[in-house]
């Protein structure tokens, strides 16, 4: 093994080394040996952050970079109303690559793992030919046959969605546009928050039939719901929580922007669904409908076909 | 998503389908939902594949990558003594790659998955601005607290190896000069087989003390051993289960050759070690001592300073 992938290793083994007891021995051996609660089924996810497909060095400082490589798994956990166990990262590095890049993302990436006690138990390292290559797997679970499905809605649904939506395209938007921003003004596209919390209320309490985290874009994610449960979907576009300040575009960035890390979700009519969860505000959108189409009901009244338009990276 | 990664999606899918029902719920949703046997811990490992690092296209058919890379992941659950319970697979791909590659990619990859009955249970699919991008995660398990570590050799433990060593490393070394070899000939660099079933035997019978697979070579990998353990070895040239066709190169092939995918542990001298286990030969070649270096002792009874000289691939 090179030196910089030893070096690399140890310096994660002792940024872990306080969380991992927690969950069973861990980095250094051929496994991490974890523990699943009892009764419980394990949730795995997997996530790639690839330099070029997902960020972009002059785009995303190294923290944002770790941070949201970690927030990409946790947000699918937090999809199925699970808690993560633990995470592991495979990381694959130009050999030119200033240390103080690796350890700017290492950091940022432990920092949101702290947040939700989550701890780094294992990996792979190998020099990249290419650019910076990341994969994160995020180990979670759920009380047994407890999991949040996609497949779960069924007609006459009302659909839901936590935050606000459109901000994390459109400050992609202004990045493509060649704009300077500042990371820490613009936190919902550079360090997205997992919904934890609200998917793990909304499994305890059996509020929800059906959830998804919504990373591709609302047209698409509601796609998915609506193929896996069998059904189609109603939207209402002055109920959609747009985010300020998008101007004429917020609509479209809210129905379409991808890398949102909000829970989109159906539950039965007669939930009562409470207006915040865990500090986040929760929104209700529209309904799932028998006929296997999506729709959208304009501001005018009109229903419009809604296609699933999903932000596709910026590749 | 492009159409080439929602076909292949669903190539995984149909692929994967038939496993899946065994273990939960799975592909298709945020996270695949998993039964980790009661009273049995999770063991998680994550290896890359990457081209130009761990194979090349000019040298590896599609097949052999697809095998390789999930046999690095089911290597390491060996070397726990565990038993693998589900595959999850992220593949980045350059978008002028033929499908026929990952057609072949995939099944090579479920051949050997269907032998050891693991199904492909998740995963994640990117475009790849660069080479071809994969990275294997392995769920396993083993009972609680009886998975095998690394740390647990004790001086006086007698060092064992399965299999033969060092004819990995010649076939890649023939791949380097040139050569055109035909991959079915050469089974041990181009469709290693893992040895789950011998070190499934080994902690069931509570034969072993510490274990590792043989990745990076024997001299790294007993290197590993001996750190985690705070141990040193003697290891006896001429015990070496060396394969045949090697030359004059053989022992130096068979000392720090990588990628060979056999089990190396250590038993207490008490233990009775079969010759052959689940039609592996099995072979002691040291044994574990109290002073923290590693020692070769060669045919003509010199003993040398064993170093750490494992192979690193192949940047």
């Amino acid at each position: 093994m090179p030196l910089r992938e030893k070096m690399l290793i140890a310096g994660i083994r002792r940024a872990a080394a306080r969380g991992i007891r927690s969950v069973g021995t861990g980095i250094g051996d051929d496994c991490a040996v974890l523990r699943v609660p009892r009764e419980h089924e394990a949730l795995v996810t997997t996530d790639f952050s690839l330099e070029g497909v997902h960020f972009r060095r002059e785009w995303h400082p190294a923290d944002s970079v770790g941070h949201r490589c970690l927030a990409r798994g946790l947000s699918d956990i937090a999809a199925m109303g699970g808690v993560p166990l633990a995470a592991f990262l495979s990381l694959a590095l130009p050999p030119d690559l200033p240390q103080k890049w690796v350890d700017e993302f290492i950091a940022g990436l432990l920092k949101l793992a702290k947040r939700y006690s989550v701890p780094l138990a294992g990996g792979d390292t190998a020099q990249s030919p290419y650019g910076i290559l990341a994969d994160i797997v995020v180990l979670g679970s759920t009380p047994d046959g407890k999991a949040v499905l996609r497949s779960g809605a069924r007609p006459g649904d009302l659909i839901y969605v936590t935050g606000t939506l459109g901000s994390s395209v459109a400050t992609l938007n202004r990045l493509r546009d060649g704009e300077k921003l500042r990371p820490k003004l613009h936190p919902k596209h550079f360090y997205p928050e997992p919904r934890i919390a609200v998917g793990k209320f909304l499994r305890d309490k059996k509020l929800v039939s059906a959830m998804i985290d919504i990373s591709d874009g609302l047209s698409t994610d509601l796609g998915h719901i609506c193929e896996e449960s069998k059904t189609g979907a109603v939207v209402y576009a002055d109920a959609l929580p747009i985010a300020d300040g998008l101007g004429d575009d917020g609509l479209q960035l809210a129905l379409h922007g991808g890398e949102e890390y909000e829970l989109l979700f159906t539950a039965p009519p007669n939930r009562r669904i409470p207006k915040q969860i865990a500090g986040v505000p929760i929104t209700r959108i529209g309904e799932i409908v028998h006929s296997r189409q999506m729709k959208l009901v304009t501001p005018d009244g009109e229903r419009t076909i809604l296609k699933p338009a999903g932000w596709e990276h910026f590749t």
